[in-house]
């Protein structure tokens, strides 16, 4: 019998780390397989020990495994999902890391047979610097990870997922799709916008060659995201332009105020500033608390694909389970707050 | 004979750091002096080893001191330059870190006596969070520090702020007051605007709750600023209002710009996010050239304040000068490029 396998779709920064952070646990029982069109990233992936094999094709890559990651920009996964839906073994699970929820889940409906279940996920991780060179283990620990299920997926399809974001360290948040894209494009789709833009503007600026060395620390973190992986970037613009409109409205709104107050003078700024610094501090310092997981989480002993991560991470899940069992949350309390959206 | 005293005003992040810096030149001979309102600041910055000495109050402050470094938001800077003008001993080398320099220059020409010699500074550091526990000797390695002497300064006061710029690692670079406030308006004093604004909208947002729980290390960047002193950032306001207010309208075109381009779709998005991530990239690899200043920067070997940092430092600023004869940059070359400036 051979071994389970789980095979990561895209061997960027983000799948690339996946792969470390699975290829370190030392009770592992699967092999790792990694798929990319771009064959440099799969060759660097593998010499790092992200992946133990390469596959030259979907058809092979998908062959026998039991859990599909895939991590690639989110249009590119609407492709794999098309043109791989087929090759899927019985009862796979497939998850993914990208940007935006609510299309791609639309798109596993379409396109995913019956027999495989998709739970879609994102890591809420990056780093400055993209591809498998600036991948690593610990990328997503202590980050949250969102987790949004298909409807037809069943629990154990979501424990594996859970068994897998929890191995890499990472916080696992169920959350509605549409709730998802609304507040990733307030705190990560329209930041990107901010740093590109602000970079944009000074960098084509005839002052640049003397401003840019009086650039500082302040100034290289506030357009960090102006680096991201523009193909990422893009397709995160074209599945969530709604959302991300909204909010740069309102973002240009927030700084016409900002304007008003300085033109202004008086107290007005100078209390805005000591507020903020406040209110910041204060999410810095004790980040809002993750609720554990109301959804399901237990795998049966006898699932075979529950098991993929070893059995540490199954009894891990299991005892997650446990506790959930005992407390009282019925989850009321996150949907009471996510109904208290924006209008 | 007493040691040569340097005094510095005010212990936060950037004087703490410039005193732990100084004091842990190995062949010092000099006496580190500290004042501040804040007696908590002052004992902390004691402990750590960054002043030698509190001084309780300016008169005693600036008794005798060689070299004063102002390093107070710059609305305080003035208050000290106007209360303390008569304490200063005669021939006094003064510099500040404050964040603009044409208003402090016009204070420092008003305030303080023929006797003292002033020299604007300002180092482009800075840290998440403030006060003297933040601080750190290395703070300023690497970092550029742009220079403004008054124009009264001679060129051994010049030479004694140079040292000290040198001494703590940083690239000393000569600008006219208003070019440097023209400049820091686009690459520090805009990117607070902009992080505070970011901030502000979303926890103002009903989403806030939910939203943070998805906020990464993206965010986390983006509003980093927004953490900034909040007294050093209305003052920047209040000294920088118009160049502020210019890239600010600069900014907001910019992003109404990019909204056109998300709302049309097609190439251009993707385009500008490839485009910017290239230039920033390169921006990044290969920081811009820090030119050699081009002023003084030679002191008489008889001169004493020249010598107040040190033995080392003294044939340190020697053999700077030296190179800089060799040099042919005669200063026409940043001329030209300051005269190309954005209308």
């Amino acid at each position: 019998m051979s071994r389970p396998r789980i095979t990561i779709v895209g061997t960027g920064l983000i799948g690339t780390s996946v792969g470390l952070g699975l290829a370190a646990r030392t009770d592992r029982n699967y092999e790792i397989v990694g798929v990319d069109r771009e064959q440099r990233h799969l060759r660097d992936a593998k010499k790092a020990g992200a992946i133990d094999r390469i596959a030259g094709s979907l058809e092979e890559a998908f062959d026998s495994a039991g859990l599909v990651i895939i991590a690639v920009p989110v249009q590119a996964a609407r492709h794999i999902l098309q043109e791989g839906g087929r090759y899927f073994a019985d009862g796979a699970v497939v998850t993914d890391t990208c940007s935006t929820k609510s299309d791609i889940l639309r798109w596993a409906a379409e396109h995913l047979p019956d027999h495989v279940q998709f739970v879609g996920g994102h890591p809420m991780a990056g780093k400055e610097k993209s591809g498998p060179g600036a991948a690593a283990g610990d990328l997503f620990r202590g980050a949250t990870w969102a987790i949004t299920p298909s409807p037809r997926a069943d629990e154990s399809a979501v424990s594996t997922v859970l068994g897998m974001v929890e191995s890499l360290g990472a916080n696992p948040l169920y959350i509605d799709p549409a709730e998802h894209d609304t507040y990733v494009a307030a705190v990560s789709h329209l930041p990107i916008l901010v740093s590109v833009g602000l970079f944009r503007m000074i960098r084509d600026s005839r002052g640049w060659e003397d401003a840019s060395l009086l650039a500082g620390p302040g100034f290289r973190d506030v357009t960090r995201l102006a680096s991201g992986e523009p193909t990422m970037s893009r397709d995160i613009m074209a599945t969530n332009r709604d959302a991300v409109l909204h909010w740069l409205d309102r973002f240009q709104e927030e700084l016409s105020l900002i304007r008003h107050a300085i033109v202004e003078g008086g107290d007005a700024v100078g209390d805005l500033f000591k507020s903020t610094a406040l209110d910041r501090d204060t999410f810095i310092l004790n980040p809002p608390q993750r609720r554990m997981p109301d959804g399901p989480a237990a795998p049966s002993a006898q699932d075979q694909i529950g098991q993929l991560l070893g059995g540490g991470a199954y009894w891990k899940l299991k005892e997650m389970s446990d506790r959930l069992g005992k407390t009282d949350d019925d989850g009321s309390e996150r949907r009471r707050q996510m109904a208290a959206r924006d209008d």
